[in-house]
C-alpha cells in the first residue's frame, strides 16, 4: 500500500476547458477516472502524488473537452449523404428524400446507417446524439455497439410507413422499446415529427405521456416559412402558437430549427424554458431561413447545437457547427463580439445535455459526472500559433483534429483510431446500400 | 522506339472535374503532364496506350479538380491567428491588430508568416494566392520558396508604417519588386487598401500605372456599413461611386467584400465588367455583413473566393470558403439551389484565375494550361456513399482529404506531406513568433 488512490484511468492533457466552471481553460491538469466516473481534476503535477491508474495517458498538445452533444439528427440518413444536393426544398422531400425512405428505409438501413453515422461523429469527438428516424429500436442498437450516449426518439407520424401504420402504432411501438432498453447509454424523447405531419390529438396523447414519464419531447418547430404559413392557414395560428394552446410548451420541449420568430415568440419560448437545437448548416443548405440566436441567445434561452441528417449537412460535424453557428450569429446581428467561442463550446455540449435532461450525466468535466471526453490535437502547422485554445476549436480546428474520445470511461477512439466499430465492414455495408439506392433512383 | 509519347508525368484518378468544360465528371481519367504543362487529359485505358511517363501516379479514390485560388488573403497575418477573436470590428483594428502590427510587422515576420500560411495552402490543396500586406518581396520570396503561384500585391496605403514611408514610396516599392522578380510563379496587382486608407490623388497615380502596365487592382471594397457612412459624410459619395468616377471601375478591378451593394451598384459592377473576391467566413466573424451573392451572380459578375487573413478567419481553408458561400448565398436568397456544387468549385478556381488575368495559365484542367492540380481523397467513412463527387467536394469534404498537389507540374504535396516546406522549422519560427507577441499584447 503506497498511500495512492486507485482508479482505472488517468488522462494528463496541455489544456481542460470543462465547461464547468464557465469560460475556464485549465493548464497541465488531468482528469481522473474510475468506473466510467470523472472522480477528480487538478493540476497533472499534483496528480501522480494523489492517484495511481491503471492507465495514464498523457496528451502533451492536446485539449479535452467534454464530448460533444449533437441535438438533432436523423443518423441513418447518412446513407443519403449528398444524394440529393441543390434542389429547392419541397423538390428535396417530396421528389427524392421520402420515395427514396419509402422504397428502401428497414431496421437493416436503419441499423447500417446509424453505425455508419456513429463511426462519422465518434471521429469528430461526438459522444451523445439525439435521434429521431423511423425503427428507433435499430438506432438503440447501433448505438450500444458503438459505446455512444443516445437520446432514442420515439418517432410519431400521422401517416403510415413501413415502420408503423398510424400514430397509435408509432407510440407504442416507441413505449415499447422504452420499455425494452433500460441501458445506461440510452434515454429516450417521445419525438413527435413536426405541427404539419401530427395531429392535435396525437400531440395531446404524447403530452400526456410525457408528463407522466417526465421524458423530453423533440420536434421540428418552426423550420421555414412555408411551415408557419401552412399551419396559418389550416389552424388559425403560428405552429407555436398551437403547441402552446396543446400544453406543449414546457423544459421538456425540445424545438428543433426555430429560423424564424416573432420577439413576442421568443419571449414564449423563454417563459417557458424550451430549449432550441440550432442547425445552422441545414437551415442554410436548404435556404430554411437564419435563426435569430444572438437574440434568443441573450433572451436566455438554452440553445444547443444540431447537425441534422447527412442529407441536408451533409456532415455530422459538430465542429462545423459550432464555428457556423458563431459566425451566423455575428453576421446577422452585426455584432462581431456576439456567440464568442466559450459560449459556443457551452452549446454545443452542456446545454444540448440540459436540454435532453442529461445534465447531471454529461456535458462538462466535473467531480460525479460521466467521463464523456473529447481530446483535441493541437499539433498541426494548421493550428498554429495558439494565443487561446477554445478559439482555435471553435474558428481553427476541424473534427480531423480529434484524437481521443471517451464515453463513460470506455475508449471508443484512439489516435483517430476506432476502438468499437469495423470500418471495413461498414464500408461494405455502406456500399450494398448506395448501389441499391443509386439503381432506383435512375428509374 | 515504341511509339508511345515520352512524358514527365501521367496522373490516374478515379474521377477528374476539369471545370472547363463546365459541370463535367470525368470517370476513370488520366491527365499527361510535360515541362508543367497539361497535354492531354484522356480515359485512363488509353493513356498508357498513348504515353510513356517517366512517373505515373495512380489515384484510385481520388478526384482531381484544378488548384485552388485563393483570391484575398493576408498571408503573413498566419502569425496572428486568433490572437483578437470575438471583438467588434473597430476594437479588433484599433486595439490588437494594427498596435501588434505596428510592434512586430518587418521583413522577417511576412517571411515567417508567408511560409506558414504556404504550407497551410498547400495542405488545403490552395495553388494560388492572390496576396496583400507590407515587405511584399518576403510574399515572393515565400511562394517562390514553397513553389506556389503568387499574385503579389504592390501595397499601397496612405500613412507610414515600417515598410514605407508615404503613398509615393509604397508605390515606388512595389513597383521596383515587379521589375526585381520576373519569375514564372508571379504575377503582381496594384493593391490600395480601401477607400478609407487612400486617396484620390493615390488613386489616380496607381490607374495611371496599372493601365500602362495592364496589371490588376486589387482593393478592399463595400467591406462594412461604417465604410459606406464615412465616404458618404466625407465625400458624398458611395465608395463604388467614387472609385467609378475616378475611373478605377475596369476588368481588372478585383474588388474585396462587397458585402454592402444596391441593385444599381450590382448592375455597375458587371457593366464595368469587375471581379469580386467574396470572403464569407472573415465578412461573417467580423460581422461586416452578408453579401448579396445570389444576385451578383446572377447578374453574371465574376466571382472568386478569398479567405482574407488568418486574423479574421481563422482558417486558410478554401473548402471552408466553397462550403459557406454555397451554404449563405442559398440562405440570404431563399433558394436552395442557389450557388450548386458546380459553381463554387468554378468560384473558387476558375473565377479566381480570371480575376487576377491567369486564366489562360490556370484555373481548369485543359491542354495547354499548368499542372496546378490538387487531389482529394474520398478513401474515408465521412465520405461515404458518394453520389456526386462534386456534391462532395463542396458540402462533405475537409482540406484535410487533400492528399496530393502540384503546382507548374512540380509535386508540392505528397499522400499529405510537405516536398518543399520543413514543418519543424515552420513550427519553430511561428513560436518564435507567439512568443513575442503575446508577451508585448499583455502589456
Amino acid at each position: 500500500m503506497n498511500g495512492l488512490q486507485q482508479i482505472d484511468t488517468l488522462i494528463e492533457a496541455k489544456w481542460i476547458i470543462p465547461i464547468e466552471p464557465a469560460e475556464v481553460v485549465l493548464n497541465q491538469h488531468a482528469i481522473a477516472i474510475d468506473k466510467g466516473i470523472i472522480q477528480d481534476i487538478l493540476p497533472a503535477s499534483e496528480a501522480s502524488l494523489r492517484y495511481q491508474a491503471k492507465q495514464t495517458i498523457t496528451l502533451n498538445d492536446h485539449a479535452l473537452i467534454p464530448g460533444l452533444i449533437n441535438l438533432h439528427t436523423h443518423a441513418a440518413m447518412t446513407l443519403m449523404r449528398g444524394f440529393a444536393d441543390d434542389i429547392p426544398l419541397m423538390a428535396w422531400l417530396n421528389q427524392r428524400i421520402w420515395p427514396t425512405e419509402n422504397q428502401h428505409v428497414n431496421a437493416q438501413f436503419v441499423l447500417d446507417g446509424t453505425q455508419l453515422a456513429c463511426a462519422e461523429m465518434i471521429k469528430g469527438g461526438v459522444t451523445c446524439f439525439n435521434d429521431m428516424y423511423f425503427f428507433p429500436k435499430s438506432c438503440a442498437e447501433a448505438a450500444i455497439g458503438s459505446g455512444m450516449r443516445a437520446a432514442i426518439g420515439m418517432v410519431v407520424i400521422d401517416f403510415p410507413t413501413a415502420y408503423a401504420s398510424d400514430a397509435d402504432d408509432y407510440l407504442a411501438k416507441g413505449l415499447d422499446l422504452r420499455d425494452q432498453y433500460q441501458h445506461p447509454l440510452l434515454s429516450f424523447c417521445f419525438a413527435p415529427h413536426a405541427p404539419y405531419t401530427v395531429s392535435d390529438k396525437t400531440f395531446r396523447n404524447i403530452l400526456t405521456y410525457a408528463e407522466q414519464l417526465d421524458t423530453p419531447i423533440h420536434t421540428h418547430l418552426h423550420e421555414t416559412q412555408d411551415e408557419i404559413r401552412i399551419s396559418l392557414e389550416s389552424t388559425g395560428m403560428r405552429p407555436i402558437e398551437r403547441l402552446q394552446q396543446l400544453g406543449l410548451l414546457s423544459p421538456n420541449l425540445i424545438a428543433v430549427h426555430m429560423t424564424h420568430l416573432t420577439d413576442h415568440e421568443i419571449k414564449l419560448v423563454h417563459q417557458y424554458g424550451c430549449s432550441i437545437a440550432h442547425c445552422p448548416s441545414s437551415n442554410m443548405k436548404l435556404a430554411s431561413g437564419l435563426a435569430p440566436v444572438a437574440p434568443v441567445l441573450n433572451q436566455g434561452i438554452n440553445v444547443g447545437l444540431g447537425t441534422d441528417g447527412a442529407a441536408s449537412n451533409n456532415r455530422l460535424d459538430m465542429f462545423e457547427e459550432m464555428r457556423l453557428a458563431a459566425l451566423l450569429a455575428k453576421a446577422t446581428s452585426g455584432r462581431a463580439d456576439a456567440l464568442p467561442a466559450h459560449q459556443a463550446l457551452k452549446m454545443a455540449t452542456l446545454n444540448g445535455a440540459n436540454a435532453l435532461g442529461l445534465g447531471e450525466i454529461t456535458g462538462s468535466l466535473i467531480r460525479g459526472k460521466a467521463a464523456d471526453i473529447t481530446a483535441v490535437d493541437f499539433t498541426g502547422l494548421n493550428l498554429a500559433p495558439c494565443y487561446d485554445p477554445a478559439s482555435h476549436l471553435v474558428y481553427t480546428a476541424s473534427r480531423e483534429q480529434v484524437s481521443h474520445v471517451w464515453v463513460n470511461g470506455r475508449m471508443l477512439l484512439h489516435e483517430k483510431e476506432l476502438m468499437t466499430l469495423n470500418p471495413v465492414e461498414l464500408q461494405y455495408r455502406t456500399a450494398y446500400w448506395q448501389e441499391r439506392i443509386a439503381a432506383t433512383s435512375k428509374n
